[in-house]
């Protein structure tokens, strides 16, 4: 498999000037993979903010739900403004900066979707709650929410390969080269279809173990944050499948005797 | 010395619209410091974009000349989105990415003054010399120049104080805290003695569900990867325990039947 790919989503922006100017920051950084979900007309605003990006502007693919954009992604990160302020809120806890995401996902393959939400509102808890990872970029309290193409020009800023604080050059001054292992030796990450499934028997699971249905929820989404930082490879999907098995063959067991 | 400051000198732009944007990002990054040299009007569309930092930009300083906005400042550092192609052009050469920019810089106190350039020129190359420091976002080839204020967010949120890439951090594997967050706020990392707690008893789990035993070994050391890798918080080791205990029951019930 190949280098990790970066996708920009923006979810449901609406202000066509700031989809100009997210299709610029992208082309600054070398990206050009781009999710509109259900934006606004694009018109002759977007592509003068685009500039020398229109044709990237242009190509960008249009769809009407989060899951289109990121059915084919390993790895679905959800930036937010918001942190989270107790350890029991597993929504929002805990937030990756730019620079953790990027050391978390710098020798993965695949592609890693960003989510972005909204101007006003950002991403919905119920989008929030599918993604793998949340980022949040470490702002001023009094202030801390961003412009949205400034908040994508951040992230990808820190992801973009010509960044010099890749920890391969971090030490030396040349300090251009990224520091991504051959594809051949990178792990194979989990797809967003295994990681459904593993959820989804771990879902079962809690119901058969009568766990109470008041926690599920939180514990859920508590699985969903933990093996989003871990990023879970297709072997240990597997395997945590493999101990599920056994354990509902064990209780399956006792209730035949 | 007190710590570095860090001023933003917007040199002759043409925007009103950037110069709000740029004020906005100043306020996300706890930075207030804004000089103005020969500036467009500042109207109601500049306020209106700057949105909550309106206050900012009513009290950056207009002046009439990089000398002035400079004349106080340790350290002046001019941006440029061209990069030197010639060791012997002294003049872009070197530039210093964002990063080393903040390496160069971080123990230094005094103000440490941020020259951007014209949208469309740049500094001019008279401007350049005089600056202690060129610095350069590294961008890709076929384009380059970034807008602006898009400019300022990258250069501000990497010599932010809340930028967690700071060297304090960078080092530590766990990775969840955000050096940004009061330490109130911090998550609780789980110490050695939780997580052997939870090694044990996942082992006895799987001894109870009979797991194979010469998949045990390897499926133990999984875990302890997968959850290294996550940085598991103490709240999170009640939890998945509380799983193990569940799910214990209810084969010890199914027993007892």
């Amino acid at each position: 498999m190949g280098e990790l790919e970066v996708r920009t989503v923006l979810v449901e922006p609406k202000s066509e000037t700031n989809v100009g100017a997210v299709a610029r920051v992208l082309k600054n950084f070398g990206f050009h993979d781009l999710y509109l979900v259900n934006p606004p007309h694009i018109g002759i605003k977007a592509l003068s903010v685009a500039s020398h990006a229109h044709d990237l502007l242009t190509r960008a693919r249009i769809v009407s739900s989060i899951e289109e954009a990121v059915s084919d992604a390993c790895i679905v990160a959800g930036t937010t403004a918001k942190r989270g302020i107790s350890a029991s809120k597993h929504l929002r806890m805990p937030a990756l900066s730019p620079y953790e995401l990027k050391e978390k996902t710098k020798d993965k393959g695949g592609i890693l979707a960003l989510l972005f939400g909204r101007e006003d509102i950002g991403l919905l808890n119920e989008e929030l709650k599918r993604c793998d990872i949340v980022v949040s970029i470490p702002t001023a309290p009094d202030y801390p929410v961003m412009n949205l193409s400034h908040a994508v020009a951040v992230l990808l800023y820190e992801l973009s390969n010509g960044n010099s604080n890749s920890s391969s050059s971090s030490g030396s001054s040349g300090g251009v080269s990224s520091s991504s292992l051959p594809s051949s030796k990178r792990l194979k990450l989990a797809s967003v279809e295994d990681k459904e499934r593993l959820f989804n028997h771990i879902r079962t699971f809690l119901d058969e173990i009568e766990y109470r249905e008041h926690k599920k929820e939180k514990t859920m989404v508590m699985l969903r944050r933990l093996f989003g930082r871990a990023g879970l490879t297709a072997r240990e999907v597997q395997r945590l499948r493999g101990i599920l098995r056994k354990a509902e063959w064990k209780i399956k067991a006792d209730h035949r005797r």
